[in-house]
């Protein structure tokens, strides 16, 4: 299906329904949406850490999944029982103790499957920390 | 390289190397180790919820991440500094409000990269819920 | 959605099928097709090799993929639109100049997406030369 | 490790290392050669064809492979045993009947594995057909 010119809810009510959706679990702050864009940000917290004071792998699939999500949001409006199928992560560069971004864009926005992908960066360090491409599919309506 | 004919570290020892190096964060607990095996569980913890009292995504990586890590340990002994470059993970059905295993088993064990495959299993129900294929980077020695 | 007892198309049906489907490029020999299964075999061809002697990676992307689909075929029947979504696929060891095997079984089979896994083995070797798990998506019937 | 100002190989020199490399299985043109990029080009063939007219999924995992492959020449130089370790591809939208491009960057430049993504296109068409990341181990030298 073609993107709707503009986003269908805004950054402030993806960010609202993901906190109702995922109480206290959700750390992660909505910071863009865009028609099959979302710009997320994992603030830092000792508890992601892995050993050498990086972010944990499982806060950065979690800054991914979200990211994926939050476009969907944006693109379609409250789905909540849209659902992950597959996720594929390359982690490229240990990260910093610093706060996290994922940048997600669409590749595909199908009626059943949306694909896309999220580059995760260091705040502050234009390398990628790593890439991450996921499939979620969307119940009939 | 060949696999060694029983684990160089057992199940307590692991668990013990875990606990250190990933401090408050590490829930799960190692249940088998074997040369290229491991089985862990992942306690059913509210925090780990999804909407429909399912267990998250995120929670599902984390498991499949530290059995692989685990495995990896039990068949290397003590290796701080291996690191996942890469985790792929459908996820097949939704996991019911109970404890998760992961079961484990190494595909490949070189001497740079470590490949192997986790099957996620809700506890008490014969169906896969998840499966994970990940590569480890070991360091030079 | 539960597999039916017994594969609905033999395996000759399957490879006359696919034979029919994809006309001169389809090399592979259907070797067997039960619920949820499939057994495909790459015949050796010079061809497919890759300096050093050994099998390239898109004639096992091929292997990988087609008996996905043959196994999608003994448990659906002809479903000509079926399409692979997703593989993922890790090359663990260089196979030699022989045929190949690939071993699928399903993880999943839902009504509208389909998951499995294919184990790849070199004629006479028990090591593993590669692995996948791949996502075909069923057209609504 | 950085990139290389520009690319240490010409777009000439990798054609032919991969002609002779792959002798009679490439088909593939390469057409541009950056430090960390390349371009590639599968000339349409009706060999490559699945039922519906559209180039099949082998056809496309060899472009993204062979364009991973040519990256990592650009930018290091004749390595004949660089190997795929992992390659993950989605698949977006059938292509038609027409050459297939893949563009290709590297997401990460390691000493020991190279990480890149490619997107490929239909000639003509400003969809992604599909979508492939995908590792390469470099031998220590």
């Amino acid at each position: 299906m073609a993107l709707p010119a503009q986003a269908v809810m805004t950054t402030e009510e993806v960010q609202s329904f993901l906190d109702k959706v995922f109480e206290q679990a959700m750390h992660i702050r909505i910071e863009a949406i865009g028609p099959g864009t979302s710009r997320c940000r994992l603030p830092f917290d000792a508890r992601h850490l892995r050993p050498g004071g990086t972010v944990s792998g499982p806060s950065m699939f979690q800054l991914a999944d979200c990211a994926l999500y939050a476009m969907i949001l944006g693109t379609l409006g409250p789905v909540a029982l849209a659902v992950t199928t597959n996720l594929n992560i390359n982690f490229l560069r240990k990260p910093g103790p610093r706060d996290l971004f994922g940048e997600c864009r669409s590749l595909k926005f199908g009626s059943r499957l949306v694909v896309g992908e999220v580059a995760l960066y260091s705040d502050g360090d234009p390398e990628m920390v790593a890439h991450a491409t996921g499939t979620y599919s969307i119940p009939p309506r």
